[in-house]
Protein backbone atom coordinates (compact mmCIF):
# COMPACT_ATOMS: atom_id res chain seq x y z
CA UNK A 1 0.00 0.00 0.00
CA UNK A 2 1.20 3.36 -0.56
CA UNK A 3 0.45 7.08 0.89
CA UNK A 4 0.04 9.72 -0.15
CA UNK A 5 -0.07 13.19 2.40
CA UNK A 6 -2.10 16.51 1.26
CA UNK A 7 -3.31 19.21 3.27
CA UNK A 8 -6.87 20.34 1.66
CA UNK A 9 -6.43 24.07 0.56
CA UNK A 10 -8.64 27.14 0.87
CA UNK A 11 -9.28 27.17 -3.30
CA UNK A 12 -10.64 23.74 -2.69
CA UNK A 13 -13.32 24.81 -0.44
CA UNK A 14 -17.35 25.66 -1.72
CA UNK A 15 -19.76 27.47 0.15
CA UNK A 16 -20.84 24.76 1.96
CA UNK A 17 -17.84 25.51 3.73
CA UNK A 18 -16.38 22.27 2.96
CA UNK A 19 -14.00 20.85 0.43
CA UNK A 20 -15.80 20.47 -3.31
CA UNK A 21 -16.26 16.70 -4.53
CA UNK A 22 -14.93 17.60 -7.70
CA UNK A 23 -11.65 17.98 -5.65
CA UNK A 24 -10.86 14.38 -4.60
CA UNK A 25 -9.84 13.14 -8.03
CA UNK A 26 -7.71 15.19 -8.04
CA UNK A 27 -6.42 14.25 -4.77
CA UNK A 28 -6.45 10.50 -6.21
CA UNK A 29 -4.86 12.21 -8.91
CA UNK A 30 -2.01 13.31 -7.22
CA UNK A 31 -1.67 9.95 -4.97
CA UNK A 32 -1.30 7.87 -8.50
CA UNK A 33 1.03 9.83 -10.33
CA UNK A 34 3.53 10.04 -6.66
CA UNK A 35 2.91 6.08 -6.49
CA UNK A 36 3.61 5.92 -10.71
CA UNK A 37 7.25 8.54 -9.96
CA UNK A 38 7.60 6.15 -6.78
CA UNK A 39 7.90 3.39 -8.99
CA UNK A 40 9.98 4.74 -11.33
CA UNK A 41 7.43 4.12 -14.26
CA UNK A 42 6.36 8.02 -14.83
CA UNK A 43 9.21 10.49 -15.97
CA UNK A 44 8.46 14.36 -15.18
CA UNK A 45 10.52 15.06 -18.30
CA UNK A 46 8.54 13.25 -20.70
CA UNK A 47 5.32 14.59 -21.78
CA UNK A 48 4.16 11.22 -22.82
CA UNK A 49 5.42 9.84 -19.60
CA UNK A 50 1.14 10.08 -18.43
CA UNK A 51 -0.36 8.99 -21.10
CA UNK A 52 -0.40 5.13 -19.60
CA UNK A 53 -2.73 6.66 -17.17
CA UNK A 54 -5.62 8.10 -19.16
CA UNK A 55 -8.94 7.76 -17.24
CA UNK A 56 -11.37 5.79 -17.94
CA UNK A 57 -13.65 5.39 -14.93
CA UNK A 58 -13.70 7.10 -12.00
CA UNK A 59 -16.41 6.53 -8.42
CA UNK A 60 -16.16 8.02 -5.30
CA UNK A 61 -17.80 7.55 -2.29
CA UNK A 62 -17.93 10.35 0.17
CA UNK A 63 -18.47 9.77 3.88
CA UNK A 64 -17.70 12.89 5.67
CA UNK A 65 -17.18 16.59 4.76
CA UNK A 66 -13.39 17.44 4.36
CA UNK A 67 -12.44 21.07 5.45
CA UNK A 68 -10.08 23.97 4.70
CA UNK A 69 -6.87 23.48 6.32
CA UNK A 70 -7.44 19.84 7.04
CA UNK A 71 -4.36 17.12 6.94
CA UNK A 72 -5.35 14.44 4.68
CA UNK A 73 -3.32 10.97 3.79
CA UNK A 74 -4.56 9.26 0.61
CA UNK A 75 -4.09 5.37 0.75
CA UNK A 76 -3.71 3.78 -2.37
CA UNK A 77 -3.80 -0.05 -3.66
CA UNK A 78 -3.05 -0.90 -7.71
CA UNK A 79 -3.89 -3.98 -9.49
CA UNK A 80 -3.69 -4.47 -13.43
CA UNK A 81 -6.01 -6.02 -15.15
CA UNK A 82 -5.40 -7.03 -18.98
CA UNK A 83 -4.79 -3.76 -20.94
CA UNK A 84 -6.39 -1.42 -17.94
CA UNK A 85 -5.10 -0.66 -14.27
CA UNK A 86 -7.33 -0.03 -11.65
CA UNK A 87 -6.58 2.24 -8.65
CA UNK A 88 -8.77 2.12 -5.57
CA UNK A 89 -8.20 4.87 -3.06
CA UNK A 90 -8.96 5.98 0.78
CA UNK A 91 -8.93 9.42 2.18
CA UNK A 92 -8.42 9.64 5.78
CA UNK A 93 -8.35 12.80 7.87
CA UNK A 94 -5.50 12.97 10.39
CA UNK A 95 -7.13 16.15 12.09
CA UNK A 96 -10.44 14.02 12.32
CA UNK A 97 -9.40 10.70 12.50
CA UNK A 98 -11.88 9.12 10.35
CA UNK A 99 -12.16 8.22 6.39
CA UNK A 100 -13.80 10.64 4.45
CA UNK A 101 -13.97 9.36 0.97
CA UNK A 102 -13.72 6.09 -0.90
CA UNK A 103 -12.72 5.71 -4.64
CA UNK A 104 -11.39 3.74 -7.02
CA UNK A 105 -10.05 4.46 -11.16
CA UNK A 106 -9.87 2.46 -14.38
CA UNK A 107 -7.10 3.76 -16.73
CA UNK A 108 -5.52 2.41 -20.26
CA UNK A 109 -2.44 3.80 -21.55
CA UNK A 110 -2.79 5.62 -25.14
CA UNK A 111 0.26 6.26 -27.57
CA UNK A 112 0.23 10.22 -28.65
CA UNK A 113 -2.72 9.42 -30.93
CA UNK A 114 -4.31 8.98 -28.23
CA UNK A 115 -5.34 5.33 -29.23
CA UNK A 116 -5.09 2.43 -26.42
CA UNK A 117 -2.24 0.57 -26.43
CA UNK A 118 -0.61 -2.01 -24.39
CA UNK A 119 1.08 -1.29 -20.92
CA UNK A 120 5.04 -0.27 -21.23
CA UNK A 121 6.85 -3.25 -20.29
CA UNK A 122 8.45 -2.40 -16.89
CA UNK A 123 4.77 -1.50 -15.99
CA UNK A 124 3.68 -5.07 -16.26
CA UNK A 125 6.65 -6.42 -14.98
CA UNK A 126 6.44 -4.07 -11.50
CA UNK A 127 2.78 -4.68 -11.19
CA UNK A 128 2.73 -8.40 -11.87
CA UNK A 129 0.29 -10.57 -10.83
CA UNK A 130 -0.44 -7.91 -7.97
CA UNK A 131 -3.57 -7.83 -6.34
CA UNK A 132 -5.61 -5.47 -3.98
CA UNK A 133 -5.55 -6.76 -0.33
CA UNK A 134 -9.20 -6.21 -0.19
CA UNK A 135 -11.59 -3.81 -1.75
CA UNK A 136 -12.30 -0.40 0.20
CA UNK A 137 -15.21 1.40 -2.11
CA UNK B 1 -35.52 14.83 -19.53
CA UNK B 2 -33.53 18.30 -19.00
CA UNK B 3 -30.78 19.45 -21.32
CA UNK B 4 -28.18 21.52 -20.42
CA UNK B 5 -25.43 23.32 -23.47
CA UNK B 6 -21.90 24.09 -22.85
CA UNK B 7 -18.54 24.90 -24.44
CA UNK B 8 -15.52 23.36 -23.25
CA UNK B 9 -13.04 26.12 -22.18
CA UNK B 10 -9.25 26.14 -22.48
CA UNK B 11 -8.73 26.00 -19.10
CA UNK B 12 -10.72 22.94 -18.18
CA UNK B 13 -7.82 20.88 -21.15
CA UNK B 14 -4.55 19.25 -19.74
CA UNK B 15 -1.31 18.48 -20.98
CA UNK B 16 -2.76 15.38 -23.37
CA UNK B 17 -4.60 17.97 -25.17
CA UNK B 18 -8.65 16.86 -24.10
CA UNK B 19 -10.37 18.27 -20.73
CA UNK B 20 -9.32 17.16 -17.71
CA UNK B 21 -11.58 14.39 -16.38
CA UNK B 22 -12.23 15.99 -13.22
CA UNK B 23 -14.27 18.92 -14.92
CA UNK B 24 -16.61 16.21 -16.19
CA UNK B 25 -18.34 16.06 -12.40
CA UNK B 26 -18.46 20.29 -12.41
CA UNK B 27 -20.06 19.74 -16.21
CA UNK B 28 -22.69 17.63 -13.92
CA UNK B 29 -23.01 19.90 -11.36
CA UNK B 30 -23.64 23.05 -14.06
CA UNK B 31 -26.63 20.96 -15.35
CA UNK B 32 -28.10 19.60 -11.79
CA UNK B 33 -28.09 23.55 -10.44
CA UNK B 34 -30.03 24.97 -13.65
CA UNK B 35 -32.25 21.43 -13.73
CA UNK B 36 -32.96 22.39 -9.83
CA UNK B 37 -33.39 26.23 -10.59
CA UNK B 38 -35.49 25.30 -13.48
CA UNK B 39 -38.21 23.70 -11.17
CA UNK B 40 -38.27 26.48 -9.02
CA UNK B 41 -36.71 24.03 -6.06
CA UNK B 42 -33.14 26.25 -5.84
CA UNK B 43 -32.95 30.07 -5.30
CA UNK B 44 -29.70 31.51 -6.09
CA UNK B 45 -30.61 34.62 -3.49
CA UNK B 46 -30.21 31.85 -0.78
CA UNK B 47 -27.40 30.47 0.55
CA UNK B 48 -28.64 27.31 1.88
CA UNK B 49 -30.53 26.67 -1.08
CA UNK B 50 -28.20 24.37 -2.22
CA UNK B 51 -27.65 22.23 0.84
CA UNK B 52 -30.84 19.71 -0.92
CA UNK B 53 -27.63 18.30 -3.30
CA UNK B 54 -24.55 17.45 -0.96
CA UNK B 55 -23.01 14.47 -2.90
CA UNK B 56 -22.61 11.45 -1.82
CA UNK B 57 -21.47 9.91 -4.73
CA UNK B 58 -20.32 10.23 -7.71
CA UNK B 59 -19.48 7.82 -10.99
CA UNK B 60 -17.98 8.84 -14.53
CA UNK B 61 -17.54 6.28 -17.97
CA UNK B 62 -15.66 8.28 -20.42
CA UNK B 63 -16.26 7.25 -24.00
CA UNK B 64 -14.23 9.21 -25.64
CA UNK B 65 -11.76 12.40 -25.09
CA UNK B 66 -13.24 15.72 -25.30
CA UNK B 67 -11.74 18.92 -26.83
CA UNK B 68 -11.15 22.63 -25.96
CA UNK B 69 -14.00 24.52 -27.99
CA UNK B 70 -15.66 21.59 -28.39
CA UNK B 71 -19.82 22.23 -27.98
CA UNK B 72 -21.65 19.62 -26.08
CA UNK B 73 -25.23 19.26 -23.67
CA UNK B 74 -25.80 17.56 -20.84
CA UNK B 75 -28.62 14.78 -20.68
CA UNK B 76 -29.89 14.51 -16.92
CA UNK B 77 -32.64 12.75 -15.38
CA UNK B 78 -32.84 12.24 -11.50
CA UNK B 79 -35.36 10.05 -9.29
CA UNK B 80 -36.28 10.43 -5.34
CA UNK B 81 -35.50 6.96 -3.33
CA UNK B 82 -36.27 7.66 0.43
CA UNK B 83 -33.99 10.53 1.05
CA UNK B 84 -31.96 10.36 -1.55
CA UNK B 85 -32.14 12.43 -5.11
CA UNK B 86 -30.21 10.48 -7.92
CA UNK B 87 -29.32 11.44 -11.12
CA UNK B 88 -27.92 10.27 -14.44
CA UNK B 89 -26.26 12.09 -16.72
CA UNK B 90 -25.02 11.57 -20.80
CA UNK B 91 -22.13 14.00 -22.10
CA UNK B 92 -22.87 14.92 -25.89
CA UNK B 93 -20.32 16.06 -28.22
CA UNK B 94 -22.31 18.68 -30.84
CA UNK B 95 -19.04 19.23 -32.92
CA UNK B 96 -18.27 14.96 -32.86
CA UNK B 97 -21.82 13.44 -32.95
CA UNK B 98 -20.94 11.26 -30.27
CA UNK B 99 -21.52 10.44 -26.86
CA UNK B 100 -17.97 11.36 -24.12
CA UNK B 101 -18.91 10.15 -21.16
CA UNK B 102 -21.90 8.59 -18.75
CA UNK B 103 -22.59 9.22 -15.19
CA UNK B 104 -24.57 9.16 -11.74
CA UNK B 105 -24.37 11.20 -8.76
CA UNK B 106 -26.00 10.60 -5.64
CA UNK B 107 -27.23 13.45 -3.14
CA UNK B 108 -28.76 14.10 0.05
CA UNK B 109 -30.38 17.25 1.94
CA UNK B 110 -28.24 18.58 4.59
CA UNK B 111 -29.18 21.59 7.18
CA UNK B 112 -26.67 24.22 7.48
CA UNK B 113 -25.11 21.85 10.43
CA UNK B 114 -24.75 19.31 7.84
CA UNK B 115 -26.66 16.88 9.16
CA UNK B 116 -28.82 15.01 6.12
CA UNK B 117 -32.41 16.03 6.52
CA UNK B 118 -35.33 14.80 4.36
CA UNK B 119 -35.82 16.53 1.21
CA UNK B 120 -38.11 19.76 1.03
CA UNK B 121 -42.24 19.71 0.54
CA UNK B 122 -41.56 21.25 -3.02
CA UNK B 123 -39.16 18.88 -3.93
CA UNK B 124 -40.81 15.77 -2.99
CA UNK B 125 -44.02 17.25 -4.75
CA UNK B 126 -42.87 17.80 -7.97
CA UNK B 127 -40.30 15.02 -8.04
CA UNK B 128 -43.43 12.24 -7.54
CA UNK B 129 -42.56 8.96 -7.94
CA UNK B 130 -40.77 10.13 -11.19
CA UNK B 131 -38.11 7.67 -12.18
CA UNK B 132 -35.40 7.22 -15.33
CA UNK B 133 -36.61 6.33 -18.12
CA UNK B 134 -33.71 3.94 -18.67
CA UNK B 135 -30.40 3.57 -17.30
CA UNK B 136 -27.72 5.10 -19.23
CA UNK B 137 -24.49 4.46 -16.98
CA UNK C 1 -15.88 46.88 -27.27
CA UNK C 2 -16.92 43.07 -27.01
CA UNK C 3 -19.13 41.55 -24.47
CA UNK C 4 -19.43 37.97 -23.15
CA UNK C 5 -21.98 36.58 -20.70
CA UNK C 6 -21.57 34.26 -18.06
CA UNK C 7 -23.11 32.82 -15.00
CA UNK C 8 -21.21 32.08 -11.60
CA UNK C 9 -21.23 28.43 -10.89
CA UNK C 10 -21.08 26.50 -7.84
CA UNK C 11 -17.82 24.77 -7.59
CA UNK C 12 -16.36 28.50 -8.16
CA UNK C 13 -16.97 29.79 -4.78
CA UNK C 14 -15.42 29.30 -1.73
CA UNK C 15 -15.75 28.83 2.01
CA UNK C 16 -16.52 32.94 2.73
CA UNK C 17 -19.23 31.99 0.00
CA UNK C 18 -18.15 34.23 -3.06
CA UNK C 19 -16.68 33.64 -6.18
CA UNK C 20 -12.61 32.70 -5.86
CA UNK C 21 -10.57 35.13 -6.97
CA UNK C 22 -8.40 33.19 -8.89
CA UNK C 23 -11.43 32.47 -11.10
CA UNK C 24 -11.42 36.20 -12.22
CA UNK C 25 -8.80 34.85 -14.73
CA UNK C 26 -10.93 32.29 -15.96
CA UNK C 27 -14.04 34.47 -16.76
CA UNK C 28 -10.84 37.24 -18.89
CA UNK C 29 -9.94 33.96 -20.73
CA UNK C 30 -13.37 32.57 -21.27
CA UNK C 31 -14.18 36.08 -22.67
CA UNK C 32 -10.62 36.86 -24.78
CA UNK C 33 -11.08 32.86 -26.27
CA UNK C 34 -14.91 34.24 -27.28
CA UNK C 35 -13.54 37.46 -28.95
CA UNK C 36 -10.87 35.52 -31.37
CA UNK C 37 -13.24 32.96 -32.85
CA UNK C 38 -15.40 36.13 -33.22
CA UNK C 39 -12.79 37.35 -35.38
CA UNK C 40 -11.59 34.40 -37.02
CA UNK C 41 -8.81 34.24 -35.53
CA UNK C 42 -8.70 31.31 -33.73
CA UNK C 43 -9.90 28.17 -35.08
CA UNK C 44 -11.06 25.24 -32.52
CA UNK C 45 -9.75 22.61 -34.44
CA UNK C 46 -6.20 23.35 -34.46
CA UNK C 47 -4.72 22.62 -31.16
CA UNK C 48 -1.89 25.85 -31.99
CA UNK C 49 -4.64 28.05 -33.17
CA UNK C 50 -4.59 29.23 -28.91
CA UNK C 51 -0.76 30.02 -28.88
CA UNK C 52 -0.58 33.83 -30.11
CA UNK C 53 -2.55 34.06 -26.80
CA UNK C 54 -0.12 32.84 -24.58
CA UNK C 55 -0.11 34.69 -21.24
CA UNK C 56 2.75 37.22 -19.71
CA UNK C 57 0.99 39.33 -17.55
CA UNK C 58 -2.13 39.58 -15.56
CA UNK C 59 -3.95 42.53 -13.35
CA UNK C 60 -7.21 42.27 -11.25
CA UNK C 61 -9.04 44.86 -9.36
CA UNK C 62 -11.87 43.55 -7.25
CA UNK C 63 -14.59 45.78 -6.31
CA UNK C 64 -17.74 43.73 -4.99
CA UNK C 65 -18.00 39.70 -4.13
CA UNK C 66 -19.28 37.80 -7.13
CA UNK C 67 -22.27 35.27 -5.63
CA UNK C 68 -23.38 31.67 -6.71
CA UNK C 69 -25.81 32.53 -9.82
CA UNK C 70 -24.97 35.81 -10.24
CA UNK C 71 -25.65 36.55 -14.13
CA UNK C 72 -22.27 38.75 -15.18
CA UNK C 73 -21.18 40.23 -18.03
CA UNK C 74 -17.19 40.98 -19.43
CA UNK C 75 -16.43 43.96 -21.42
CA UNK C 76 -13.40 42.89 -23.10
CA UNK C 77 -11.26 45.38 -25.36
CA UNK C 78 -8.21 44.53 -27.51
CA UNK C 79 -4.86 46.28 -28.72
CA UNK C 80 -1.98 45.20 -30.50
CA UNK C 81 1.30 46.98 -29.00
CA UNK C 82 4.98 45.74 -31.15
CA UNK C 83 4.06 41.95 -30.47
CA UNK C 84 2.32 41.96 -27.55
CA UNK C 85 -1.59 42.04 -27.34
CA UNK C 86 -2.96 43.86 -24.72
CA UNK C 87 -6.91 43.18 -22.97
CA UNK C 88 -8.47 45.10 -20.88
CA UNK C 89 -11.98 43.83 -18.99
CA UNK C 90 -14.52 44.98 -16.77
CA UNK C 91 -17.08 42.22 -14.71
CA UNK C 92 -20.34 43.49 -14.21
CA UNK C 93 -22.94 41.97 -12.63
CA UNK C 94 -26.45 41.86 -13.97
CA UNK C 95 -28.19 40.83 -10.64
CA UNK C 96 -26.15 43.45 -8.69
CA UNK C 97 -26.22 46.48 -11.32
CA UNK C 98 -22.66 47.01 -10.00
CA UNK C 99 -19.18 46.47 -12.06
CA UNK C 100 -17.01 43.07 -9.96
CA UNK C 101 -14.29 43.34 -11.39
CA UNK C 102 -11.27 45.27 -13.65
CA UNK C 103 -8.57 43.58 -14.88
CA UNK C 104 -5.91 43.44 -17.88
CA UNK C 105 -3.70 41.32 -19.30
CA UNK C 106 -1.10 40.90 -21.85
CA UNK C 107 -0.18 38.52 -24.48
CA UNK C 108 2.36 37.03 -26.44
CA UNK C 109 2.82 34.71 -29.86
CA UNK C 110 4.53 31.42 -29.57
CA UNK C 111 5.37 29.21 -31.78
CA UNK C 112 5.04 25.35 -30.79
CA UNK C 113 8.46 25.57 -28.96
CA UNK C 114 7.23 28.22 -26.51
CA UNK C 115 9.21 30.61 -28.47
CA UNK C 116 8.03 34.09 -29.12
CA UNK C 117 6.91 35.22 -32.62
CA UNK C 118 5.28 37.64 -34.25
CA UNK C 119 1.37 37.83 -34.15
CA UNK C 120 0.07 35.78 -37.19
CA UNK C 121 -0.72 38.39 -40.31
CA UNK C 122 -4.54 37.82 -40.04
CA UNK C 123 -4.56 39.18 -36.20
CA UNK C 124 -1.95 42.42 -37.44
CA UNK C 125 -4.79 42.74 -39.84
CA UNK C 126 -7.99 42.40 -37.96
CA UNK C 127 -6.91 44.73 -34.99
CA UNK C 128 -4.51 47.57 -36.99
CA UNK C 129 -4.13 50.46 -34.80
CA UNK C 130 -7.10 50.11 -32.74
CA UNK C 131 -6.83 51.62 -29.34
CA UNK C 132 -8.84 50.97 -25.81
CA UNK C 133 -11.42 53.75 -25.64
CA UNK C 134 -10.24 54.84 -22.12
CA UNK C 135 -8.18 53.06 -19.68
CA UNK C 136 -11.03 50.97 -17.14
CA UNK C 137 -8.24 49.96 -14.33
CA UNK D 1 11.23 35.93 3.87
CA UNK D 2 8.91 33.15 4.21
CA UNK D 3 9.66 29.80 1.62
CA UNK D 4 6.70 27.55 0.46
CA UNK D 5 7.55 24.36 -1.24
CA UNK D 6 5.14 22.97 -4.23
CA UNK D 7 5.45 20.35 -7.07
CA UNK D 8 3.53 21.13 -9.75
CA UNK D 9 0.15 19.00 -10.75
CA UNK D 10 -1.13 17.46 -14.01
CA UNK D 11 -4.20 18.96 -13.56
CA UNK D 12 -2.80 21.84 -13.75
CA UNK D 13 -1.26 21.88 -16.52
CA UNK D 14 -3.46 23.27 -19.74
CA UNK D 15 -3.06 22.03 -23.89
CA UNK D 16 0.07 23.93 -24.29
CA UNK D 17 1.94 21.70 -22.04
CA UNK D 18 2.44 24.12 -19.54
CA UNK D 19 0.99 25.42 -15.93
CA UNK D 20 -2.36 27.40 -16.92
CA UNK D 21 -1.14 30.53 -15.59
CA UNK D 22 -4.80 30.72 -13.15
CA UNK D 23 -2.90 28.37 -10.96
CA UNK D 24 -0.17 30.98 -10.33
CA UNK D 25 -3.16 32.62 -7.72
CA UNK D 26 -3.62 29.38 -6.27
CA UNK D 27 0.01 29.04 -5.55
CA UNK D 28 0.51 32.40 -4.26
CA UNK D 29 -2.75 31.48 -1.95
CA UNK D 30 -1.13 28.79 -0.48
CA UNK D 31 2.22 30.44 0.42
CA UNK D 32 -0.22 33.17 1.60
CA UNK D 33 -1.99 30.69 4.07
CA UNK D 34 0.75 28.72 5.28
CA UNK D 35 2.22 31.70 6.29
CA UNK D 36 -0.29 33.07 8.35
CA UNK D 37 -0.41 29.63 9.88
CA UNK D 38 3.04 29.47 10.77
CA UNK D 39 2.77 33.35 12.74
CA UNK D 40 -0.13 31.96 14.41
CA UNK D 41 -2.85 34.20 12.89
CA UNK D 42 -4.78 31.68 11.21
CA UNK D 43 -7.05 28.98 12.64
CA UNK D 44 -8.28 26.27 10.26
CA UNK D 45 -10.77 25.52 12.79
CA UNK D 46 -12.37 28.54 12.71
CA UNK D 47 -13.99 29.64 9.81
CA UNK D 48 -13.47 33.24 9.85
CA UNK D 49 -9.77 32.63 10.70
CA UNK D 50 -9.41 33.27 6.83
CA UNK D 51 -11.09 36.54 6.66
CA UNK D 52 -8.72 38.99 6.99
CA UNK D 53 -7.06 37.91 4.14
CA UNK D 54 -10.16 38.91 1.75
CA UNK D 55 -8.45 39.48 -2.13
CA UNK D 56 -8.71 43.35 -3.16
CA UNK D 57 -5.69 43.20 -6.05
CA UNK D 58 -3.88 40.14 -7.74
CA UNK D 59 -0.60 40.62 -10.59
CA UNK D 60 1.11 38.22 -11.71
CA UNK D 61 4.21 38.56 -14.41
CA UNK D 62 5.64 35.49 -16.04
CA UNK D 63 9.15 35.22 -16.93
CA UNK D 64 9.09 31.29 -17.73
CA UNK D 65 6.45 28.42 -18.31
CA UNK D 66 6.37 25.67 -15.47
CA UNK D 67 5.50 22.30 -16.47
CA UNK D 68 3.78 18.82 -14.73
CA UNK D 69 5.80 17.31 -12.07
CA UNK D 70 8.29 20.74 -11.83
CA UNK D 71 9.40 21.35 -7.90
CA UNK D 72 9.26 24.91 -6.91
CA UNK D 73 9.35 27.40 -4.25
CA UNK D 74 7.23 30.63 -3.47
CA UNK D 75 9.06 33.16 -1.45
CA UNK D 76 6.58 35.71 0.10
CA UNK D 77 7.08 39.04 1.72
CA UNK D 78 4.12 40.95 3.72
CA UNK D 79 3.71 44.38 5.00
CA UNK D 80 0.57 46.19 6.32
CA UNK D 81 -0.66 49.48 5.31
CA UNK D 82 -3.62 51.19 6.86
CA UNK D 83 -5.56 48.35 7.00
CA UNK D 84 -4.64 46.86 3.66
CA UNK D 85 -1.75 44.04 3.84
CA UNK D 86 0.39 43.59 0.74
CA UNK D 87 2.30 40.20 0.26
CA UNK D 88 4.67 40.21 -2.76
CA UNK D 89 5.62 36.57 -4.11
CA UNK D 90 8.57 35.20 -6.41
CA UNK D 91 8.04 31.98 -7.58
CA UNK D 92 11.23 29.94 -8.63
CA UNK D 93 11.40 26.38 -10.74
CA UNK D 94 14.17 24.08 -8.50
CA UNK D 95 13.93 22.32 -11.75
CA UNK D 96 15.08 24.43 -14.18
CA UNK D 97 16.78 27.07 -11.34
CA UNK D 98 14.90 30.02 -12.88
CA UNK D 99 12.40 32.48 -11.49
CA UNK D 100 9.51 31.36 -13.51
CA UNK D 101 7.11 33.94 -11.49
CA UNK D 102 6.53 37.20 -9.52
CA UNK D 103 3.47 38.76 -8.04
CA UNK D 104 1.89 41.15 -5.73
CA UNK D 105 -1.34 40.77 -4.13
CA UNK D 106 -3.39 43.27 -1.77
CA UNK D 107 -5.56 42.48 0.85
CA UNK D 108 -8.21 43.69 3.84
CA UNK D 109 -9.63 41.92 6.72
CA UNK D 110 -13.32 41.84 6.03
CA UNK D 111 -16.24 40.66 8.94
CA UNK D 112 -18.38 37.92 8.74
CA UNK D 113 -21.06 40.25 6.57
CA UNK D 114 -18.03 41.02 4.11
CA UNK D 115 -17.96 44.51 5.32
CA UNK D 116 -14.15 45.95 5.80
CA UNK D 117 -12.79 46.07 9.05
CA UNK D 118 -9.25 46.94 10.63
CA UNK D 119 -6.86 44.41 11.16
CA UNK D 120 -7.22 41.96 14.26
CA UNK D 121 -4.49 43.49 16.86
CA UNK D 122 -2.30 39.92 16.73
CA UNK D 123 -1.94 40.65 13.01
CA UNK D 124 -0.78 43.93 13.36
CA UNK D 125 1.25 43.11 16.88
CA UNK D 126 3.61 40.42 14.55
CA UNK D 127 3.80 42.49 11.51
CA UNK D 128 4.83 46.02 13.22
CA UNK D 129 6.26 48.19 11.14
CA UNK D 130 7.77 45.29 9.24
CA UNK D 131 8.52 46.58 5.58
CA UNK D 132 9.55 44.34 2.21
CA UNK D 133 13.18 44.04 1.44
CA UNK D 134 13.13 45.02 -1.96
CA UNK D 135 10.05 44.79 -4.59
CA UNK D 136 10.61 41.75 -6.77
CA UNK D 137 7.99 42.88 -9.65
Amino acid sequence: MFTYPRQVQFYETDLMGIVHHSNYLRFFEEARVAWAHYLGVLDYQQKESAYFLAVLETQVRHLRPGSFGERIEIDLEAKLEGIRISFQYRIRSLTQGVVLALGQTVHVSLNLELRPIKPKPELIKIMGSRQWTETWL
